[in-house]
């Protein structure tokens, strides 16, 4: 089975594993993990913020951010088809009682400063007004679309105006970097949080980073305790951890064979595929998704519905030329 | 002064004061408010609902619809500009846990079926599903407008379609049923609760009424509770209440001032203004809302910022005819 | 029927009712109903509090000054027996996200100093820490005991110590300053917010007040809106407030009755009362109370059950020196 | 330094490492991790439970507990001073708005059956009723105690005979098996849920286990997606998991070392220690607990504060025979 669900499902290296193994480790609920304390520095100079904290998962990196970002009943301005809207289980609403206001960012999800102007809502006897604006990058409901820094920026300047703080989803934001060739800390230069995954595209097995202000990560780091996503030795994944972030320079890699990936699908009969941005290769099916997934998994290849008509297929380290090569002929058999 | 800021300025008749002064009354907590319990009773006969429960506020009535129809984490559907997703405070999210998904219902705030079908959501592991639509009808910040019957059926079939209940905020439902000349029940005949208020057009001092099946209603007593929305001898307010229904007959004369209202001032210059459907004028302005509500101030003229350069002026039964002509008057000067 | 169950089932005088009936109004959302203006101002005057907000009941007084004074997470300190903990739906965790810790104030339900310290919980990376004391007098669960302003101020001073504000419900705290012969303010001259209802002995239809500093208020205010209680000319139910405010005079004949009651009660063979100490009589009895309580109502007679074997019956200003007698020799008869 | 703070200090053995570094894993999102299954499988077999889940913390593990058996409202029936009321920043309020309802344990903590019916709450119209009742064993504020298996059930049947289901945070759950000489499972025998830690005397690095229902652990799978507690390659941690089960059977040598512990230092003028239960030994000190605690870490000893003149040391397996003999004398040097 060539597995293109998700590049979630990347299985940790041989040196990531024995990274484990040697972990120093600590209670990081005490926070004397060095290994935890050593990934959450390096996290926060690479993306060129005071501090970063290490969580169990993207889902809890962004709902965290909400929760210490907005006061209940404010508004969260997130563009339509963002993760943290889309499928977190209504979280933002259950964890910080705050309502979203939604942002078409069309097919690359872009949001405009001039969207975000026109979702401001200032605070008023009728309404709480607009707490916090949620982005994405890359944009993985919308194709992996790598959303250049200039934009990022824009949007935060907008959210900025009226001194409402912007959170930056980067669950794959080392894909944008690698695509945009600038360093991640670029794209998240204006925004006043950002979380990154290190269990995606990086590979490691565990955990995603939330960095900001030294006095944001500390509130942050209350909400985790609260979420319950404090964890004790947690050195022992934060040491894969460690690794994963030097696997940002292989992400170009999975990016060549996701064009390859789409141009291949896009020539076979009953498929189309846009040239995509990143890793993550959306196609349109003439037949249902569903369908012709399961034509697929019989054939050996995996991939997930993103749509009706829409199917999902996602390069990582675990998919190699060769594999791209007979999913392409597999897809043709269907 | 010439008050049109809204309809919710209206001070009740002597014979409401009357009928306040002579009213049966009883402990509502208790259920034992005979003129409440006759309130409800003639308001579910009204609507053609099982049973209907007196609340302090449409805004109550809202926020106890939504929290009795739905589980925490679910996602209520609603127009981009009604009322319980504008207006509330982002209730739905503190009250119920519940996250907004829009729909952008154009100029008239109308909401398609395929709106419907194409917001609704299925739950899974991600998504807690949809579990509400909203409805609004007038629609206040559309500018009053009556929405057909019909309209209203289909956006509740197709939530039906998926077992999703739908909740209408006919905060001025009885606007609605004059201008579309229909009984008001017919306007929620799809709909499993439907909320309106005796306190605008209607002229009662206080309180709404919410309405639906017998087990929703008692569900939403509890809610109410919940909310600190049981009254102790209500029948005071319960009593203009009832007299407030009767006054839907006269609903056409706000309308037909608001005409006259909206044609005279789309004939100054500066001023813009559609043929209002209902007791609602939303007027276009050149200069700023703001100055020009400060201008019409000092001219005796009272309306709301509806925008930047928008003001809603709202005809009622304390604004006659003679109020109308004044008041074109007096727009006429700034 | 002798109706002993509550003092909220009294209904309103003919003064009141004409008050209702000739009472200036506005639109109090706007902030505009006169009536209700010097209901809140009279209220405030006789609270010694800078400001007063009124509500439609007691209990969204108490879940709104809950909501005003704390954070989630935070622990409230509440008597075991006072109705913000046992009686609201469990509205203090819902609504405001805090957590109850209790303190046992025995038979009258007095809450010291000591326990108040020994409650009290520092804020660090595991407890929230304590964010308000709520206090109740007089103490409906505990018998309607009057607990002396020495007591609530020593107990406030302990919450203010550790900077925690304190909340007193005095839903029936004229009956405790009729009890004590000294002022309401005296009572709550040292908490921060104090919440009385018009609709108990005081005989108004409708309608509680939230008394505090401006600054208090003014979020209270707020938060009345997010609860949905902000009503419309208002006035209708605040000039009979207004009255009711006058009914504190009239209090100690309850209190005289209700001694009357308890000594003719506890006379009779399987029932046992103390005395009360204003206008609650708590009855112990030998069999079920259920079962009584039927046996009573078929004689005529009708109280709560608070407890397995133990009744409530409470004198109102409906129920006069006869009905005493009758009620007495009809309890007896059971 | 000898840590005797917490045996959440524990580091991974040699072999759970060796086990980390060769864990055969898979993406548990998806439910594919082979080691987290078997993890599963393995502890729902110990428990004696239809299924478990594994969560990053006890804190986490309990919270989903409670959201997942309650309803927003409800109250929730724990010891005063148990870990789920105390020491998780008022979750249960925060993420289920449920309320707490206290019971005191006494000196070990133990929850009578006769405390449980006089806790319940049956729902009526001002009351949600009672949802949960939370047990603990063993008992970590109340010192460790291990409390016997029928205690567990009498508690827990009680709260049956209301239809009330039972959690039991038994984050030391295995310590209480090995002090009692029973199986955990007939500890949790008639709970309806039960936590265990894996990261404290046994010694895994990462994670807690949450067993019952296979319905129930089905809930808890949302719930734990809620809080953000899905984790990917978690077989990594999942691994030493497995080994820490085994580790059970030394937990016997923890207690035996803190019986030591406790005899050495109550020999100390000063100081006090009762006998230990399990693996907690609490001091009472003549001096306030921080200034001993200050004084101790000089000589090279670590405690935690668990009262004004109370310290709590706790043996695990990182504490050898050597290690326990040279803390008592470093703290008779204090």
């Amino acid at each position: 089975m060539i597995d293109l669900r998700s590049d979630t499902v990347t299985k940790p290296s041989e040196a990531m594993r024995e990274a484990a193994a040697s972990a120093e480790v600590g209670d990081d609920v005490y926070g004397e993990d060095p290994t935890v304390n050593e990934l959450e520095a390096r996290t926060a100079e690479i993306l060129d913020k005071e501090a970063a904290l290490y969580v169990p998962s993207g889902t809890m990196g962004n709902q965290i951010a909400v929760r210490a970002h907005t006061e209940r009943g404010q508004e969260v301005l997130l563009e339509t088809e963002c993760h943290t809207y889309k499928w977190e289980l209504g979280g933002i609403a259950q964890h910080s009682g705050v309502q979203a206001r939604t942002i078409d960012g069309g097919p690359r999800g872009v949001v405009d400063p001039e969207q975000v102007h026109a979702g401001h809502v200032e605070a008023d006897g009728h309404r709480a007004g607009t707490g916090l604006l949620v982005l994405e990058n890359t944009h993985n409901a919308r194709g992996g679309t790598a959303i250049a820094p200039e934009q990022i920026d824009a949007a935060a300047e907008a959210a900025h105006d009226s001194d409402v703080p912007v959170h930056l989803d980067g669950a794959r934001l080392f894909n944008a970097a690698t695509a945009l060739d600038v360093p991640a800390s670029r794209i998240a230069r204006e925004v006043d949080s950002v979380m990154c995954c290190l269990s995606k595209g990086l590979g490691a097995p565990v955990g995603s980073m939330l960095a900001g202000s030294t006095e944001f990560v500390e509130r942050a780091r209350r909400v985790r305790k609260l979420m319950g996503g404090g964890m004790r030795q947690a050195g022992i994944v934060a040491a894969p951890g460690l690794l994963a972030l030097d696997n940002r320079e292989r992400l170009h890699e999975d990016h060549r064979r996701a064009r390859e990936l789409a141009a291949g699908i896009d020539d076979i009969d009953g498929f189309g595929a846009r040239e995509p941005e990143t890793n993550i290769v959306l196609v349109e099916t003439d037949e249902p998704a569903a369908t012709v997934l399961d034509a697929l998994e019989e054939q050996g290849v995996a991939g997930v519905a993103f749509g009706e008509k829409t199917i999902r297929f996602c390069t990582h380290w675990d998919v190699d030329d060769a594999a791209i090569e007979t999913a392409i002929e597999r897809v043709s058999r269907v």
